[in-house]
This record gives structure tokens, C-alpha cells and sequence, in this order.
């Protein structure tokens, strides 16, 4: 069997040539993609929705789209690459002078080699990106420009995936499914979604997981104000992106800060061998925007690599396939797992026999032989759960204060409940 | 125009002969000359006014003063300084040797050039203030002292400048006008109150400011005691003092630590460029002992440069005009004007479209072009405060979480406000 | 007259013979010693009354014990120590070879020359603890083993000695005498507790102080079994333990950790010269476990010098009487006194004359002379109490708010109430 890592590499390889906006059939052939892994649920919302504060766009779907120089030749061309287009172009047909072209064409000038990403959604517009050099060299003269695309009533597309739980409370899992051949933001992100939901669907876990593959901001947008009845269920989240370059693991807390998904991340992050960084929430950056807004609060944090904007290959044509790798992906995987699977076992128990210590021994919960200093780690963890286990406290609480590891503590938890000395 | 500076040093310097005490006509020639720059209302409370725990005393007034020696010269003079005669001192008309004198006589023998600054307000007590070295010459022999003053029924003097707001809301600036030949205490605060006063007068600011020139303690307690009924008007207020010497700011908190105009003075303090001190509250120092008392607890803070007690000039005749400097009256004054500047913006608003960020680009507020990373402070500063006007964190918040300047979130607010997606 | 050390460490001479365990004739025997030096009531709990989650075991008791070899002799012999001999053994009286008996032989293999401490209370069991050299000089061979103890329905034994307060509200001092001849874990502990009870009978405390004198684990949940409406009265407490050894002080704190014992604790460790540390809790060690069960969740700390289990000679032969030493004793039971002085005058005080300052002067409670800036430390100490006495704050407060001394502040309290100026 193929490793993860691999696995979701060839998924990235597979979906980064497709042309994705936040609307059209680049989307929902993304989706079917995706679909091959893990079930999805696609919905369908008409333009015109209104969606909390916006409303759903017209639908966006381009077949070809070109720069042809005075000799006729494609200097800019759709087929090369998705990212040549203005996203959300109207569509063009004209021949007019360089001059006059400049003032719809996006370069780098940074990064001459590079092809910027650019979009007009809600504003009219037209406009191809390009390397600054292919500009440079561009004769003057007449130009023909054609962009091929249709902007028109029709729908907004996203698709869930869910895994059942023992309780109906839900963990989110959001990643944007928007942007065009662009690798680690946010291709990565996507691979990184599937396999999760494919790990988690191993076993059935305590919470419900909801995987949201959706457009962003207005993707966000439209699932939220399409599910207003749900969002009391939603207890944690997790808005995965950059998923895959070199850099390290990235952990942007919540708005709240110490939701229970900041203090799972932060206990595996430290926890682990991994360098990492935990920086505070701000309202820029991915859907956490949304979830994270002042109506809804909820506990949702972001988990990236090399952060939003944080790298100059940051939504340019240089991050493309040779800047995703196997193991970063994989590494994103195996956090990911590990935290839904602390996040997943953290409960608060309540001691039921909370007037001094109860007698393990007699229970067979403690060496009988006493006097010995080396107190094992699992007699320790029982000590620590019944003595912190108030209502007030979560497993989480205790592995960090008694410094255990929190496996060592929940498996403790398993032994009490066990012996019906502590309730959940 | 004169630079602030200058024009304060100017006003130090024509208060600085006057000899002021707790009453009297010192106070009255200190508040005549003050009303030239601002007009203030002058109050005259009764010898024998109970206020609060304390009973304005008799009202003191000094004419003339000297110590005389066996040859017949004026040793000690006050027309010299005012420092000379122990504050309230009692009249006397004797003639004693200079063994019995020296009971009455005060020194700083460590310093043995400065005459020291005492008083007797509640005992009473006559005596003379000198160098240690006018002392160490005196010759044995019979001395002619007389202190020409008079104890009598009259008044406690203090007076208010108001500039009014738009709210009844106010802020208290508060300096002692009871020290007499003193420069840096409290001239200097004096002074920088004065104009400070005139600079909020410039425009209709946000909160009403009061001015309070009154005698320290017994001053205050009788400001306190005659506005019982507007005391829960007082949200902020700042006592000034010591603020012309050579010295760094320093920031007293008030009692409560985390009063606003504790926060305000902190965050205008550390975004200055200006080195500084923030140091807690003590029940010592100035007049916040009184508007800090446990049953009052107001918000106020007390601004000086070198603190209370933290000079060897202090309280000596070496506290003269030589101690103060116009720049470092004017650099206070600007910090004060800096941090009303900001206390008087400072508001929490509500979000009124909370769930996901409202669609700023429809409204003119956003950038329409996608795709770039180089945000612009302004988005930033508006996307902050939406996310976090929930009615829980003011704008100040908003500036020291996103790290953004106080001015650009004040004006970010005035935009969303303008939009109506925010209120106050 | 002795020092207190000599005195303590003749004690715990007296007592290092016995062979203690959690019931028995040595816990009795202990008990009378220690009633010679401060007024006893010893408590006897029969065998099979309920307590909390436990039951009160048989009584041990043990007269004699060996292991003697091939030839005849006694190589190891509970008349030589009281730790050769498993805690609770049953009785046993067998012939049998080496290799069948070692698996009742415990040894410190890394201390050959140490004997270790064992027991096995609620495990019906037999065995014997030497030294590991001890055990390797054995030569193959039959060997008789006898242990003549008795395990039989009697009782468990444990003792309190009450100093009467001004008020009901207790502290409570508890240290533990189950364990065989080991000096430091708990002779010096007990002896400590019994000094310091003598200390505080000199003088009516205001809290009332009951030692408690138990075995560990099933004493304390005896007592607190017992004494379940009594525990609403208990404020305050502080479990002894490794009192004499050379090492530094530890502190450890209760559950709570901000409770007024473990901030009286830190104030006086940090404002003493000694080196000293301060651990949170762990729910293991000694009867601060049971005191500190979320249940009764007491504000009970422990004080040892190397704290449970931290030095290689713990739970060995090697905690004689060369590890324990005067000095440290002596020590131990200074930083007790000074935190029990501290304790017992620490109060809430409430100012009657909150609006302002109160006029000291007039109640000579202030220097009549003003303008000096040398004010008196017991000044200070008033306007300290007077202006952090709202209901809130303590004596121990103030004193750490100020950075005055504690008996500074207790002392400007007394005097600020003589004048009516507070009430407690």
C-alpha cells in the first residue's frame, strides 16, 4: 500500500490543472475528484441566494482564453496555465494596441518569471496575468485578446462529507476549493481533508466530523447561512490550507483562544518532537473569518504550514507541484490525527467518590505493594483524574497539569469509569 | 507664535515668587494670574466647612518675616524666598539666643546650601526654614525673630475650568496650587494644565474636562466633598504634577490598575517613542490618594516626570526655576494631549451584521481586486473592529490586539459607522 | 533551658526504636511518648468500621521476626530494626530453601548496603527487607523463617491535641505515625508538630489549632470519616512531613493553590533569608492527599525540607538518625511559627471613613510636621490599610501590595482600629 503521503500527493497532481473559481464546473469537477475518495454530498445553491450579509454570485465558467501577438502567436495563453485568466473575466473579443492592453494585465515585477493570481468577483472586469518577462519582451502593435467565458444565472457548489459519531455534537473540518493551479493553497489543504475523513472514518468516532469542501469566504458564507439550525451542534473545527510546503506546522488559534480545538492543538503541537508556531487569531486569512465572526464565535482554528501569505510563492504560479511534498502533507495528516484523537477522548468526569481517595487496591486499580517510590505513571494518571474530576476539569486539564501524556490519563479515565469510581 | 514651552516656562515664572499655602491670598494672586489664560471659576469655602472626615482651617496670610542677628541684620528673609517661614507658622515677635531659636529652625544638613520646604497646617507651630550653612554662621547671641502673619475665619480657595462636551461625562484634570517657591512642584503641573485646558478648548471634545487647581488633600477632600452628586460623572481623570523637570514620564495607575486611563496612558506611552515608567498605585504622592480612596476608586492616574519624592531638589529650594525646562513641559503636555486625543475616541461599538463579515466591497470599503496579499492597514483595521465590536471590547482593544494603530481603528470605526454597520 | 532542636531531636531518639505501622501497640506506644510533652486524646477506631471508601483494617502486631540460616543463626532479625520485616506480614513459621524464600526477600539492589521499607496492608502477605550485600553473603541451604505477628480484630489508633483559639474556626496540623524506624519520614515531623503545639499554647491564638497525630492514608480518611461536621470549620491546614534533613524547604501547595496557607506560606519563605521552593499540588505525598480530595478540596499544604520521595536514603534504612539533624528541626519549626503568626493575624478589615483620606493628624496618628519626604514606614503602613480595606483585601495583601512587612501592616491595622477608623 501506497503511504499517505503519496497518496495525496497524486490527489494534488490530479486536481491542479483544473480551472477553479469560486463558482462552475472547475469546482465540480474538483469535487468529483475528491468524491473518488470519500463520499460526498454536493449542493447546488442558485445565484441569486441570499446568503447572510452577500449574495450567491452568477455562475463563472470560462472555455479558452488568449493573447495573440501581431504575428498571431498565443504569448498568453488559458491552456497553459488557469492562473493567465483574470478570475471571474467577463468575456473579451477585441484587437487593440498594446497601451491599450496594459492596463488589463498582471505581473510580478518582483518576480519576473512568475505568473500572479488575480480575481474580480463582485466587480465586472477583465484581465490576463502574466510573467513580467513575457510582458517585457512583448513587440508593440496590435493585439488580439479573447476570453472565452460565461458569467450567467446558476449556482454555487460545495460539497460535505460526513463521518458519524457516537453524539450528534460536530467537529467541522473546512478547506477552500476555489483557487485555480495552485498547489499548497490549496490543493494540499483538500488532499489533506480527504485522507483525514478517510482515517476517521476507521473507526466511529465520539464527535460527528463534517468536512466541508466549499468556495471561500462566499463558500463559508453560504454554508453557514444554509445551516443556522446546526451551528449550535458545531463544538470545534479545524480550517485546514498550505497544507504541504517545506515550511513548519502553523497553528492559528480561534477567536475565543482557548476553545478547546486551541488547547488540543497547542497540547499536541508541544507535545510532539515538531517545531511549530501558535499565533493568535486575526480576521484575515482563510473560512475562519467566518466561523470566527463575532455572531458565531465558534471554536475553529486554522492549521497551515507556512502561514497565509507568509511565502513570496503565495498565490503565484510558483506554487505549483514541485513546491507540495509527500511528507509535509503527511506530516499535516498525522497532527491532524493526532489531535481529533485527543480532542476526541477529552471529556470532563465527574469523581464519584470525591471524599478522600478511594481504595484502588481492593479494586485492583493499585500496587499492592506499598513503600516503593517508583509510582507507576498509570497509578499516577488515576490519582490525578480522580482528584481533578469535579466537573470542572477535562482529561486535557489533567495531562497538562499532572504533565502526563494524555493517552496515559484518558486510558486511566477508561480504568475508573471502569470500576464505576468516576462518570462522564 | 511662542512654542508651548516657552509660554508655559513664562507662567512658572511669574507664579513662582508668590508665596502659596493651603489658604490665603497666595492662592488667590496664583488663580488671578492662571484666569488670564483660562477663565476659571473661583470658589471661597468657609473656615470651619466640614468635608468629608476634614474642617477647612483658619485661613493663613504672611506679610513679612525674618530672623534678625545680634548685629541687627535680616539673616533669614522671606521676602528672599517664601521657603524661609515653616508653612502656617504662627505670628511671633521675640528676641531669644540662638540656642532657643533652634528649635525652630529647619535644615537639610546633607545639603547644606538649600533651605528645605516645611509646613505645619494642624499644629500650631512657628519656624523658619534656612541653608545649613546660613545656620553653621550664625554667631551665639540674642536673635530678633518675627513671622508677620495671620491665623483667621476666612477661606479655602480653589477654582474649575470646565471645557464642555458632548456628553456630561468627565474627565478631571487635577494640580495643586498650595506649594510656594517651587518650580517642578507644582508650577511646572500648573502650567502644563493650563494649557492643556486651552488645547481642549479648541474644539467640542468628546467628554467634559474639569480643571482643578485646589491646595493638595485638603483641597481635593473639599472638591469631593462639595460635588458628591458628580462624582459617578467622573469616568477618567489625571493628576499632574512634577512635569517640567529634566526627567523620563512617569505614569502612576490608579487604584484600580486597569482603569482606562490606565490603559489609554500605557498604550499612548509605549507606542511613543519616549522612554518611560509605569509604576502601580501607592496611597501616597499627590491628590490620587483622595480620588483613589477606597469609597470614591475613580479612575485616576497621576502623570509626572520624576516622581513625587524622587529628586534630591525635591521639596527644597533647589526645585527652582533652573529645575525646569520648556521642552520637557512641552514633551508632557503632548503626551497628555496625545492620550485624551485617544481616551476621547475610545468607544465600543456593536457590529450590527455580526454572522460572517458583512460584504464591505458593496459598500465601497474593500478593495475589489482579489488575490493580492498586500492588504491594506485600513481593511485591516475595519476587519478588526467588526470582529471584535461585540460590545465587549472597546476600540483601544482593537489597536493593542491587531497591533494597529489607535488613529487608523478610530477612523476604520468611523467608516463602518458611516456604513451602518456598526453603533455605538 | 535546651534548645528547641535538642529538644526535638531527643524526641525523635525516643522514638526511632518502635516499630509503628498503621495499626498496633507502636503507634500506642508512640502516642504516650509523645503525650509527655503536650496533652493527648487518643482516639480508638475498632477494626471494621466503615470510613469514607474504606474499612479500618485488623490490628498488627508483631513481637518477633528472623531469618535464620543454615547453621542456625539469625541473619536477619527484626530486633536489629524494625524494617526487616514487611509491614503486616501474617505470621509464618516454615523451613524452607533459598531460592524458594527469596521471593519474599526485598533488597535496594542499588544500595547494597541499605535496607529498605515495605509493606503490604490490605494484601494478605509475609516477607523481609535487608540489604542486598546481606543477601548475597547468604550460602544455598534450608532456612527457618518465623514471623510471630498477629493480625486480629482490635483497633486503629490515633491521637489530637487541641490549643483553643479566640474563634472556632480551626487549623489543623497533621503528620503521620505509621511508619517503623525511619527518622526523618516522620519522626521529625512528628516532633516539629509537637513543638509547635507547645509554641502556640503560650499565648490564646485566634484560630483554634488541632494537631493530628495518624497513620498515613487510613488515619487521615479516619479522622476526616469521623470528624465530617467539623470540616466546615476547618480553614486552614498543613500536613508535616520530612521535617530534619539537611535539604532546603519545599512547600507544597494545596489543591487550590491560592489558599490563604499557601499564600501566608510564600509570603513568609519569600520574605525569610532561607532558600527555599514551592511546588504545586500532586495528588500524591502525604494526608494532603485526603485533605485535598475534590470532595473536602481543604486549604491543606505540606511543608517538608527534601520533599516525599526526593533523596536516595527515603524509605530506607538509611533515614536513621545521622539523616536528621537539630538545626533543620529547628528550622522547620521556626518558618511554622512565623507563618502561623502571620496566619493568625491576617484579617479583612473594613474602612468606616472610606470617602477620602481620614485626617490622621488629628488622632495623632500622623506626624504633625508636613513636607518631609522621609514618611515613616508605619505611616505608610496606614494609608496602606486604610486604602485597601474594602472588603476585598487582607492584612497579607496589603502587605504585598505595599511591600511592607506583614507585622508592620497587622500593626498600623491595630492601631487604625483603636482609633475606629476600621472594623474587622
Amino acid at each position: 500500500m501506497t503511504a499517505p503521503g503519496e497518496e495525496m500527493y497524486a490527489l494534488v497532481e490530479r486536481l491542479y490543472p483544473l480551472c477553479r473559481s469560486i463558482t462552475g464546473d472547475g469546482v465540480r469537477a474538483t469535487l468529483e475528484i475528491v468524491g473518488e475518495y470519500v463520499p460526498l454530498k454536493v449542493h447546488e445553491v442558485p445565484t441569486g441566494t441570499q446568503v447572510l450579509d452577500w449574495t450567491v454570485p452568477q455562475e463563472w465558467n470560462i472555455r479558452d482564453a488568449y493573447i495573440a501577438d501581431p504575428a498571431g502567436n498565443r504569448v498568453v495563453d488559458f491552456a497553459a496555465s488557469s492562473l493567465h485568466v483574470l478570475g471571474y473575466s467577463v468575456p473579451v473579443s477585441a484587437v487593440m494596441p498594446l497601451a491599450e492592453l496594459r492596463a488589463h494585465l498582471h505581473t510580478l515585477p518582483d518576480h519576473p518569471a512568475w505568473v500572479p493570481y488575480r480575481t474580480s468577483y463582485y466587480q465586472p472586469e477583465w484581465g490576463f496575468c502574466l510573467a513580467q518577462e513575457t510582458l517585457d519582451a512583448l513587440p508593440d502593435g496590435e493585439y488580439e485578446v479573447r476570453i472565452d467565458s460565461t458569467l450567467a444565472d446558476g449556482h454555487l457548489t460545495y460539497a460535505e462529507h460526513v463521518v458519524p459519531g457516537q453524539v450528534p455534537d460536530e467537529v467541522i473540518v473546512s478547506c477552500h476549493v476555489c483557487h485555480p493551479s495552485l498547489a499548497n493553497d490549496n490543493l494540499a489543504g483538500v488532499a489533506v481533508a480527504t485522507f483525514l475523513a478517510r482515517a476517521l472514518a476507521e473507526q466511529t468516532p465520539y464527535y460527528t466530523y463534517r468536512f466541508i469542501f466549499a468556495p471561500g469566504t462566499i463558500g463559508a458564507i453560504t454554508w453557514l447561512a444554509r445551516n443556522a439550525e446546526r451551528i449550535d451542534r458545531v463544538k470545534h473545527g479545524l480550517v485546514l490550507a498550505c497544507a504541504g510546503d517545506r515550511g513548519h506546522l502553523t497553528y492559528k488559534q480561534s477567536r475565543r483562544g482557548d476553545a478547546e480545538i486551541d488547547r488540543v492543538m497547542r497540547h499536541v503541537l508541544t507535545a510532539s518532537e515538531r517545531p511549530y508556531r501558535v499565533v493568535e487569531f486575526t480576521p484575515y486569512g482563510y473560512d475562519e473569518r467566518q466561523f470566527c465572526s463575532p455572531g458565531f464565535d465558534l471554536g475553529v482554528g486554522s492549521l497551515t504550514r507556512t502561514p497565509y501569505a507568509g511565502y513570496p510563492e503565495y498565490h503565484t504560479s510558483a506554487d505549483n507541484l514541485d513546491f507540495v511534498f509527500p511528507e509535509a502533507m503527511a506530516d499535516t495528516l498525522a497532527v491532524c490525527r493526532e489531535a481529533f484523537a485527543v480532542l476526541d477522548r477529552d471529556r470532563r468526569y465527574l469523581n464519584l467518590s470525591p471524599y478522600g481517595e478511594p481504595q484502588l487496591g481492593r479494586r485492583g486499580l493499585y500496587d499492592a505493594l506499598g513503600g516503593r517510590s517508583d509510582t507507576k505513571q498509570a497509578q499516577m494518571a488515576m490519582l490525578w483524574v480522580l482528584n481533578l474530576s469535579d466537573g470542572e476539569h477535562s482529561l486535557l486539564d489533567v495531562a497538562e497539569r499532572s504533565g502526563l501524556p494524555f493517552d496515559t490519563v484518558a486510558d486511566a479515565a477508561g480504568a475508573l469509569r471502569g470500576a464505576g469510581l468516576i462518570k462522564a
